[in-house]
């Protein structure tokens, strides 16, 4: 029975038994932490074998015919771009292989704009008078820490199961010369799990934005992340930008970091030869060469492009039976109370969830007390402010199944309380 | 025979000679790059087993029981800073453990301080109507880079074998409050190979700034590389700067760039808790985390920093017979001419030389036209320019012993032939 067709009464008993089971669970003394996207234990084991890979008794001379434990080659060894290149579709020449963090990459990007501006700037973004950035919401914390650092002003922009609102990612874009960037993550969205569509990635090839420097900041952090033997298909946003020659307004990015190790994968930036050349030059200045060991080793171990998309089955079987636990028990346990609605996403590592307006943050209060860490509410959203207060990021990915069965227990229990006491008024 | 008590009639022969030298050595077709101070084979071979030290089977739990193999822990793992802590005789909380390059670390603290300005800034660097550096000269050029990309207005400084003229350094650093910063390379600096005295260390960690947030980049790259068994030491600078109240002025860098893999190394950066808070906070808008598995490599392979040192004593025994190779050849072939001089250094990667006023150019041209690349003449100063073109800095490191016994035989048939061009006006 939906909670809005119930009398006071039935909302007043409905509320005392989700209370009553809220501090029976918190007597039995959980502890667990759903707040990032971690990969699980079972799913680093599975990468081991690739630190067998590189031994003393290896041949450390690449396909140039370079010894890659020594100095140099600081945008990557080429059958690591190869490798990329063929995984993202695109020129070996767009690729820079990074160190260990995409994270790190888009801090650099936007670090570099600021100071120095992007290939084709007329002048840094810092002399600028104001620069302001697109965020589809909800989207990804460390996307909006980034801007938030360097002063850039945050636009929202409401996502759909499409992508972003293009039309007012137009309207803005080719009207408003401050509006520098936007952040994307194009295939199973951070948080939604959504993958823009065809048409969303045509609108955006073809922008005509008003800054001359305008960037789409593309985050492919999810490019071969799936959940389901369906999985979305995301269309080549260089290949639709070179019909409008606009392939200088894109930056992508992606890494290993949910393929192999977090923290010790290997990332790549992904740009038109024009950026390639004039971020080369500057990260000549920061770095004479990123880790190319690391970068053999990821090589060596996936082969191409295919030997990576065969090895995240792997992932997927893990991890696909983390998120139809969490489905089944949002739908047992809400299904028709009209208190809750989800994305049954198809890949990438989270499950938003949207609460009645108003409740996310006690909610997770409620999750907290009672043992249970989530990302925080309002965290999905520019300066950490949901304006309706009402979406909830879940990472099924890091607990065991039966830490994830007693964590979602309770993130129902704790939905249903919340959401009876707002509609009392308590 | 001193070239300058020479006839015309001598010096012509003497560069008839030397062009007669010259010539036939050009014809052997020699093609050596002597340019960067690159570790060698030998020595990468050398570190080979460090490779093996993490493999499928290990444990991967550290010494605060975190799975290294996951995301977190953005400053490094506890034991990997307890190491180089020990190494550079400090607290373990004044480390952070970062990626494979100290240059980054190096560009990062600039690029922070222009952006956002260093604990105690009153404004970002980048809001000031100047930022000036003094460097020591000569000096490492990738320091310089870094400063000139950031448009600071470098000042030279005149290095001597007790380090840089602190007469000079105290007079500008008090005085003006646009001195924003100074590169050091305390230890077998770069590329003299000088020590800096304990007065001079002193002296640094005495400065009363005019600048509040004046920070001494204390680039210990060389604090372990000895090549002789009566090492030089250097004072600890941060023990003597809490005398004066002034650790918040002091950037510390290292790394183990050139004792394990460079490029796959891991880098460190020492400064007070009250500059790592603020540090660490920017940081973690760029990076979740650095490559803890490689971290973890590190401090398995060494153990403490007892077996860092002991290390060092096998790159010693390869390097020490290159750097006396390069000393007895220059004193064989232009002792007494009075047209080179040179440092004997007891540490470091590098031979620093001058030749007589305005020859470095021609020196350098006239080798990389016999078939060896030096480092390009005037790279040891700031902007490219050495006013007395002067100084070239000799990298024995790459090259075997006999590559080097015939790069330096045509370097120095380069020297006089240079040299007696000069004298003689043409």
């Amino acid at each position: 029975m939906s909670l809005m067709d119930m009398t006071e009464a039935e909302l007043t008993s409905f509320r005392d038994e989700a209370q009553k089971q809220y501090r029976e669970f918190k007597a039995r003394g959980l502890k667990l932490d759903m707040s990032r996207g971690k990969p699980c234990t079972e799913q680093l084991d599975m990468s081991l074998p690739m630190l067998d890979i590189l031994h003393s008794g290896c041949n450390f001379i690449d396909s140039d015919g370079i010894d890659v434990r020594n100095y140099g080659n600081l945008t990557g060894i080429t059958e690591a771009k190869v490798l990329f290149a063929e995984l993202l579709g695109v020129r070996p020449s767009m690729i820079i292989v990074g160190g260990n963090s995409s994270l790190t990459l888009m801090y650099d990007s936007v670090a570099r704009a600021m100071q120095f501006g992007v290939y084709g700037s007329k002048k840094p973004w810092n002399k600028c008078e104001k620069v302001k950035f697109l965020c589809p919401v909800p989207g990804y914390d460390r996307h909006f820490g980034i801007t938030e650092t360097f002063g850039v002003e945050m636009i929202n922009v409401p996502m759909s199961s499409t992508g972003p609102d293009m039309d007012m990612v137009e309207k803005l874009v080719q009207s408003d010369p401050e509006i520098k960037g936007i952040w994307c993550v194009p295939m199973y969205s951070n948080p939604d799990g959504y993958t823009y569509s065809d048409e969303t990635v045509r609108r955006f090839a073809a922008l005509k934005p008003a800054a001359e420097d305008f960037r789409i900041f593309w985050d492919n952090a999810y490019c071969v992340h799936h959940l389901s033997d369906e999985p979305d298909t995301l269309l080549n946003i260089f290949d639709e930008a070179a019909k409008y020659g606009n392939e200088d307004m894109i930056f992508e990015f992606a890494s290993t970091s949910k393929i192999t190790f977090p923290g010790s994968g290997v990332a790549v930036l992904c740009a038109s030869e024009n950026n390639i050349a004039q971020i080369s030059k500057l990260l000549g200045m920061q770095n004479i060469s990123y880790d190319k060991l690391n970068q053999l080793r990821h090589v060596r171990y996936f082969g191409n492009a295919d030997g990576v998309r065969k090895y995240m089955e792997k992932h997927k079987a893990i991890l696909k039976p983390k998120f139809d636990l969490v489905i089944r028990i949002l739908e047992e346990q809400t299904g028709g109370l009209d208190i809750l609605t989800w994305n049954n996403p198809k890949g990438g590592y989270f499950i938003s969830v949207n609460t009645l307006e108003g409740c996310a943050k006690r909610v997770a209060a409620l999750c907290k007390e009672g043992g249970v860490t989530l990302t925080g509410a309002g965290a999905t959203f520019p300066y950490g402010k949901d304006p309706e207060d009402r979406n909830i990021r879940l990472s099924p990915s890091y607990p065991s199944l039966s830490d994830l069965e007693k964590a979602m227990e309770l993130f129902c229990i704790c939905v249903k309380l919340a959401s009876a006491e707002k509609l009392l008024g308590k």
